[in-house]
């Protein structure tokens, strides 16, 4: 089984068509996780509420989720952005059904009781976040539908213990999934040729990388970057045969990560 | 099998908590259809694409659906009214799952060509529209999912024979699903004690009409009302034996409507 997780980047959204053409001809039971990033942030900006990028005191960045951002965020990945790869693939005879963590509590896991952000040289302590960590995937639901025929198409936010949706990391919501389903392989498309030795450098691309070696290179992400990292190390831990990093913005962006064109990492 | 359907009006989403409540509370197999309206009309309003409501020449008002509103369609439907369903359903330990029409194709039907609409004395053809009329519904999804202890949370848009989203008015959506899957009772929760004799006294319930007098009884319906006898006519003549209309702003409204205190039409 192949997950794929492709981020909501503009140079994702602007090559859809091209990933989920190649994701329908994958063979077998396949999975997509996706997220809107960009899109989060145009509609947040239009709605007159911009979303605000908190950082934690270890270096970790995301998004400040209070109750009115939580609706903002399921209107743009379980609606727009979610519907819109449904159908897109529903017009390639791909029978895909778009799900978030919460239908069937899909992804459950703890929401933070309080988090806290770097302000300047404070840190302060927030309390209205509705972030969490994904920790159990419901792979019964997701078999019976995949034994169906349908290719089931997830996205955040997921469910709490206590039943509240949170906004949690997707990247590392794709590894617990991948884990809970068995899954051998993950295949992760950015905006980027894979995972860079220098950031600003597209031509350091690191083409192969052990548990060992990722686990070493966590000072290698910036950002986002850092938690897809983060991600990949949980989910090589929880058994994940190999991780697959490429560029989203080509041609057949699966096929060439896949031939080793983006970062492999087993 | 019940199916409920409650409208997207102020007074329902204002009313939630308690008709969850007793949705939660129904024994056995169970479906549930919303609306969004009200929230279409606000959060159109705050994109600054105000809705458009169309009127046919037969009298039937319609939202005016072009691209871009159905972009905000599946925000709001799709996004955050389902989400929001699922997400208090789950709370009270219902195992929700939130479904559109395009997921799974679960409502498919026809996109119309081209709708007609009244301005002034003329008639003009709009053919940019994506709406259609609902006549498939898949029920073999609803049935996996329904054996399987899950809640279908359903709303539209549906999808069309060529694979596209399309506005669907989901009044009938909802006599098309209840046919399709045997159900018996369709509840139907909106902001009035019931069809009115005058649509400006709310003490002209009337308490129950056959079916034929529903046929003779369509020039009762105004707007959005009109739309639902239409749909209720086409659910009793698919098989449906009982619909109910209710009055969803009051304390345990399923309840209630079932008891005889709407409109029950058998």
């Amino acid at each position: 089984m192949i997950i794929l997780k492709i981020g909501g980047g503009k140079g994702i959204v602007e090559n859809l068509d091209e990933i989920l053409r190649d994701f329908a001809a994958l063979p077998g039971p396949k999975i997509l996780v996706h997220g809107a990033n960009h899109e989060m942030r145009v509609v947040s900006e239009k709605l007159g509420r911009p979303e605000k990028i908190i950082t934690s005191p270890s270096g970790f960045t995301s998004r400040y989720t209070d109750r009115e951002t939580l609706e903002i965020f399921e209107m743009v990945y379980s609606g727009v952005a979610n519907k819109r790869i449904v159908e897109k693939l529903q017009k390639q005879g791909v029978n895909a059904i778009g799900l978030s963590g919460i239908d069937g509590r899909l992804w459950e896991g703890k929401r933070k009781e309080a988090i806290r952000a770097v302000e300047g040289d404070k840190v302060r302590i927030i309390r209205d976040d509705f972030t969490g960590t994904v920790e159990k995937v419901n792979s019964s639901l997701l078999k019976l539908l995949l034994d169906n025929g349908y290719v089931p198409v997830l996205t955040p936010p997921a469910i709490s213990y206590e039943g509240e949706a949170i906004n949690v990391d997707n990247d590392r919501a794709a590894a617990v999934l991948a884990s809970g389903m068995g899954a051998d392989t993950i295949v992760m498309l950015f905006e980027a040729p894979g995972l860079l030795a220098d950031a600003n450098d597209p031509n350091s691309l690191i083409r192969r990388l052990s548990k060992e070696e990722l686990s070493s290179s966590m000072d290698l992400g910036e950002g986002r970057m850092k938690k897809k990292l983060l991600g990949s190390i949980e989910g090589l831990d929880a058994g994940v045969k190999r991780i697959v990093y490429g560029d989203g913005r080509i041609k057949e962006p699966i096929k060439s990560a896949l031939a080793g064109n983006g970062t492999i990492i087993e």
